[in-house]
């Protein structure tokens, strides 16, 4: 659930769910929608596999939106699939508070993003675009990179 | 979503989303199942692996229907599958405008099935089951028959 | 959807559907996760295979509570898996009344749990686990238990 | 593993899988696609859900059939699909012995298929089609009917 | 299967499939495993869901490659993934012959890639890449996109 | 790939994957024929899901075993599925050296498995089990035992 500020761990009861059953759009367009729909401010867009009628392989996409972007999802879904329906739902969802922190490693600096419950640290997630730039450039094993930066966090959390 | 008239554009709230796990029944029955959904007046049925407890690979069942029919399919649900629970939520379906219009294929007529939404064709679905006969009868491959049909309905929308 | 004492067919409109969408927890982590929410009193957890952004594959976490179950959920997922959200609304489950009987095999008794829908019996499942435990002690195929279950069961029916 | 007359149990060695990826066919084309590759003669024809590149949910097609049918169902393949290669592997296939058997039920006769391996019937399955029509044709669900099936076959193993 | 020259229909017996069960590797670093091989020469890459014992929900990594390719393929495996072993075998690909064609739309020219067997055109897909940079620089729906060409190719065909 | 004695890193020729489609076995049943198979010596056991002919769900089930286990698998499928056939191929798997070493976190020894790769640790791997008994008996999130042990590992890793 991406393409929020940072903020304090709260309750947001303005989301919805918006579902769409494709049994005829062809899968390689269906990469095409979810590039377009996060662009668009989608917080997460997901692909199910589904069994549909008549034997058909389908696929049930599935995205969370603020309510105030729901008429932009549907005249993406609208345009950009073949759907002749699009269905949606409201939805609670409870996010933590995210803060960020620097870790240095052999290669250079890497951000790792925490999730704050209660005041208390529940996840650590390096940032995998960095990690990943990382391991390219230098020729390295993703999980070298991600090894790494989880022994400086630990390190850091023993200080405090 | 099928078994609708033809209707305008519109926001339904009336509809429901019905839901069951299933664990212990054979995959054989579902798709009898679905049949005896769908003829009911279900709007859209459709399967998902899900993965359940003690390493059990499981099918979740969804449907979509109209308030007024939860009773009918939570009886078909309770007498057919092996669940004993079956639950169920709200949601809104918008659905575009349907109009048929007519090509003319080498092979005979199909009918294209258009969704119109804020008065513009935004979806175009030639009928598969007519396609499909098409095929079968003059031994052609489908695709061609679905290419001859995307021809036709290109060189109408140029006539406009 | 388990847990539940022994009761009459009822509407229940107090349970949540809680949601978690995971790409960076590994699946080794997730079976024992499943593990937890079923003992903090989840009436059911099971995951779903979905295809997230960045070409990953991604496991959708969906469970089953009630209402004042929500909270205790939550903090597992906190703080077993890697999310910084979870999303939640609520649903209706309408539950068969639950009533066990026993059957004899050649190799012990077996529970068997019947669902009564409007007074009538619609489901019968033996119970697995004492059906496997049988299976294990006598070195039969877990079928053939099975098999002498149904025809027992079939057999008390005709005598009504 | 369909399509066989009966026969004695036995190691067929001539065997093929067949496999294709699929990320550009619309689902909807790929019921009639299984359907043709039935009638034209494979043994089986099943879908699974893959992610491919690009954030692509595709279908992987996979069919079984004997080396003599190779050519024709890469021809279907060709024709109806859309893509441009067409894998394949031999394999072996035990298959046991089939034998059917008839069962009085209230509302008529079902053939039972039955698996023998090395002399003793270890699997025994209702026909799903006639189980299906004498469901629809009397109103009475499915399960009923297998119910009845299945005590009938367990009375006449004690008698022997 | 990609990363081909132009080349006529063949049938290529050097190739092997490689395969990988994943139950410890985060979906997120699954993306990039791809990314990297499919530059290292890959011919496919594609995941499938799987259920693995202790309730975990997996991944299985297949690949297609040439049997020259395999050495370097194991060695981005072992080195990227978590995994303690490759498993492989061989298999045998036909190959359409393929060849390019440019199609005009309103907005530019598009490449089409043709499948031919046996002397015949059977595949004809508009490339993917160009559809979407058209469709992007001129705010047009991908799918409006691909209907233009497929009216153009259509045309094409009847001249010949 | 598991149920191995500690060994130099080998290319195995004597391996099988062995399939099974499964559309009438309830997925109850499943949970436990794992459990048989790996029991019996399977190297791996799996699930799929798979669309089948007739709108059914089903499972396509995967093993992994040695050539002298296959008769072994072939009597369980049999007996305990019901699959009127099994098929197989041969493959070769590339194994890396396994290595153990021990790591100590606050609550108690660790053991983590090492794969080797031409004399270079590719793969530490804490073994899960150990860790999830430390979770539960000291009340930790399972996350914090592997990130203690991840930190003591890299530790171990610069004093080389």
């Amino acid at each position: 659930m991406g393409n929020h500020p940072p903020h304090h761990e709260h309750i947001d009861e303005q989301m919805m769910k918006v579902e769409v059953n494709l049994d005829d759009t062809p899968g390689e367009w269906l990469g095409y929608v979810m590039e377009l729909l996060l662009e668009a401010g989608a917080n997460d867009v997901f692909y199910t596999p589904i069994y549909m009628k008549k034997n058909r392989p389908g696929v049930l996409l599935q995205l969370l939106c603020s309510r105030k972007k729901l008429e932009q999802m549907k005249e993406i879904l609208f345009r950009e699939t073949t759907t002749l329906g699009v269905r949606y739902y409201p939805l609670t969802v409870h996010r933590l508070e995210r803060r960020f922190r620097e870790v240095q490693t052999d290669w250079g600096t890497v951000a790792v993003k925490e999730g704050i419950h209660r005041g208390q640290v529940v996840q650590r997630a390096p940032e995998f675009e960095q990690c990943k730039a990382i391991a390219k450039a230098n020729g390295v094993p993703l999980k070298k990179v991600y090894e790494q930066v989880w022994k400086q966090l630990n390190e850091k959390l023993e200080e405090n």
